[in-house]
């Protein structure tokens, strides 16, 4: 592992313990399991996607179903039209920003089910609509492609 | 079975048959599981509770446990602080007004998580606020005392 990865491995380890941490009601410190940190990888794959104005690899977080439910002010079904709303929205790299999520917490269910809740801010020029920020709750569910987003609540 | 309470759950049968077929994706009735009534019934108890101004039953579809999340512009948790916010926020019958679920659709995970989105409209005198309404998803886990809502996440 060249030294950039082990340094960002480093950090990401022990963000998660610190963020995980914050969760435990006793206040000592938890250390991420593998299941949390599958999920908070999937997350932040998309954070990088989205910064690339990488759309289609930003989506790869959702699985690919017509089941999928994207719910903010309306319910949207499907990848599929999540995407092409993804896309009606944030037509430009510049008009997508600059994504940060923060106060993730991994609230794991059972082996194949987590909800990931966390807020995100979008740094943006004011001519395309300016900063944004919001709330979210994901529900995850462990595929055979790796674990991804079944319902998206963002607010 | 009293007439009355026949009626009422053949209608509420009809009712789920017709929501939950609304999410098929082949268009073909689907009759509701045992699972998904035993959700939607925390559900329409938590509705009547409310409109009786009983927010002690209405709290009881809740785990009651310090991590049940309650998510609106922030995050609430555990079901004390929940039920003071509420009291707080709602502090008549009047102010309750009349609440009414609408569009339910139970998604079931496994055999002991189930995700419900729908919708609420509160009906309300304009001096106690007027009337709201808004989208919600509920994650039910299975616990030994029913189906209780474990995160709440309402906008």
């Amino acid at each position: 592992m060249p030294l950039r990865s082990r340094l960002y491995a480093a950090v990401l380890a022990l963000l998660l313990t610190v963020t995980l941490s914050t969760r435990a009601q006793n206040s000592q410190l938890k250390t991420a399991t593998q299941q949390e940190l599958d999920v908070i990888k999937v997350l932040l794959a998309q954070e990088a996607a989205w910064n690339k104005g990488d759309l289609e690899t930003f989506i790869q977080g959702y699985k690919n179903s017509p089941d999928t439910l994207f719910i903010t002010r309306q319910v949207f079904r499907g990848v599929d039209g999540m995407l092409e709303e993804y896309r009606h929205n944030y037509p430009t790299k510049a008009a997508m920003g600059a994504l940060a999520f923060s106060e993730l917490e991994v609230h794991p269910l059972d082996e194949n089910f987590a909800v990931v809740i966390g807020k995100y801010h979008l740094d943006r020029n004011k001519k395309e609509g300016g900063n944004t920020n919001g709330i979210f709750s994901l529900v995850f569910e462990k595929t055979d492609k790796g674990w991804k987003i079944i319902i998206d609540h963002t607010t």
